[in-house]
């Protein structure tokens, strides 16, 4: 297994704990629980294969998906008042999630032959659209759509990425930086309170 | 037409009923109602067809689906007042359509190639998310994340059909088997009040 | 770039500012904005496209359909009390797009080797699950079933479509002819407040 794929799993694994929490806050059943931690954790990927045309998803083609969010979903389920006191270590997690999913998306497109600009909303689809899909099946306004800076941090990383592409050849280099301009990005907008103008009344 | 074809129809029907009569409820308009109909009955295949990579879904290379969705509207529309005081016979319809439905799209994964891992939850997304698409269609938390046995009783009803298939030839058998466990599961629920936990909290 | 390549993307642009308004009525931030102008315009030919098995999508395909929809976006959030204004002359555009994307919808069906009963539903699907797609992710019940004469005017203006298709083949007058029912149904439905019975309760 690659450093890549780990981070992948640990990413999917993340996303499936922040979505189990949730469903268990919106007082969801054990199976509702379960389905809203997976789709919160493939949703954005599978979106974004379907878009391109590689279906199957990657996780219907390897078990290991199904495995790690299941784990998540125990760990979770089980643990909740500890993962609640968590929070700040999973907001990192979340975070490297985000950062991983739009490279990776975004490379998965490049590789299916299509546009760099595609590439880069594809990579942002990838990150984002499986807490949207999360947001939409509990009747929640996407959160992405309302709140502080987190698809822009993930579109900025992929043009990061493009940029640096342009000039080196260090792959995981690359990966690497734009990942952590995510990471970087998102963070300081918590940290800073940093938000986007609402709309053009204010 | 085989036994299996017949009973698909009669759940596309089946279905379709329950979603014109949702529609019926939250007073939508014709077209909203023949719209809501069809995506309760053909929405859950259609998601796993196109999650597995099999597009067009089935109901569009056969133009029976379209005439049976729309049979059950023109029927439940007009006749609304008596389907309503049907309801049991309903339900075992319903219940019969969720059981097939599964086993279905079991089957169809399995011959696609994937694992019996992914067959299987492809068989409850089929049985399953016909409803859930109706459900954010109509701007409510979809029912299955809320209330009684219902995805787990599919569940349930395809791990025995894996299970039955591992010791037995006779396909026929173990699809009535399998689809009369999830039938059982779902009816005991209902008539004893069965739930499962809401939430660790609880 | 033909007449009705030119009518495309004038209905893409016309349907994203339509997103992009009703964005910015629910405050959402610029990135939201983006996202919901982008998928109220290309959300029903997506569907489409995944539904007829014909991915990746048009819009991933030539990257003018991102920069129509980017326009759509910056001229309508830095000129949004002015856009307010012409709102009639959106409603003639938004009308044309929903004409035209109906026929070409249909046609794209046929294309694909599909019957004219799924090609008659699939232009529909084009036509308004952009917007459907929008009200989901905007956490309202999709306008089209509950206000006016939307989905049936497309419904009609594919059958009128098909009708002449079977008597003519003069392509070109054909589909300016059935564009011209969709937009004159919409609009006699909106200036004589025409609607559909709600339901069979009333």
């Amino acid at each position: 297994m690659s450093l890549l794929d780990f981070l992948e799993y640990v990413g999917t694994f993340v996303f499936a704990i922040s979505g189990v929490m949730t469903a268990v806050d919106k007082k969801f059943d054990v199976v509702g629980t379960l389905i809203i931690g997976a789709v919160t954790a493939i949703g954005g990927g599978t979106l974004r294969d379907i878009l391109i045309g590689s279906t199957p998803a990657g996780w219907m083609q390897s078990s290991t998906y199904l495995y790690v969010i299941f784990s998540a979903f125990i760990i979770s389920y089980f643990f909740e008042k500890y993962i609640r006191k968590l929070r700040r270590s999973l907001f990192i997690f979340d975070t490297i999630g985000l950062g991983l999913f739009t490279i990776l998306g975004l490379q998965k497109t490049v590789a299916m032959g299509l546009s760099t600009e595609i590439a880069v909303v594809m990579g942002v689809v990838s990150a984002v659209f499986g807490g949207v899909i999360r947001d939409v099946l509990t009747n929640e306004v996407p959160l992405i759509f309302r709140k502080e800076i987190y698809a822009s941090a993930c579109f900025l990383g992929a043009l990061v990425f493009l940029l640096i592409n342009l000039i080196s050849n260090y792959h995981q280099v690359n990966v690497i930086v734009s990942v952590l301009v995510v990471i970087g990005i998102r963070t300081a907008a918590v940290k800073l309170k940093w938000s986007l103008p609402f709309n053009p009344r204010m």
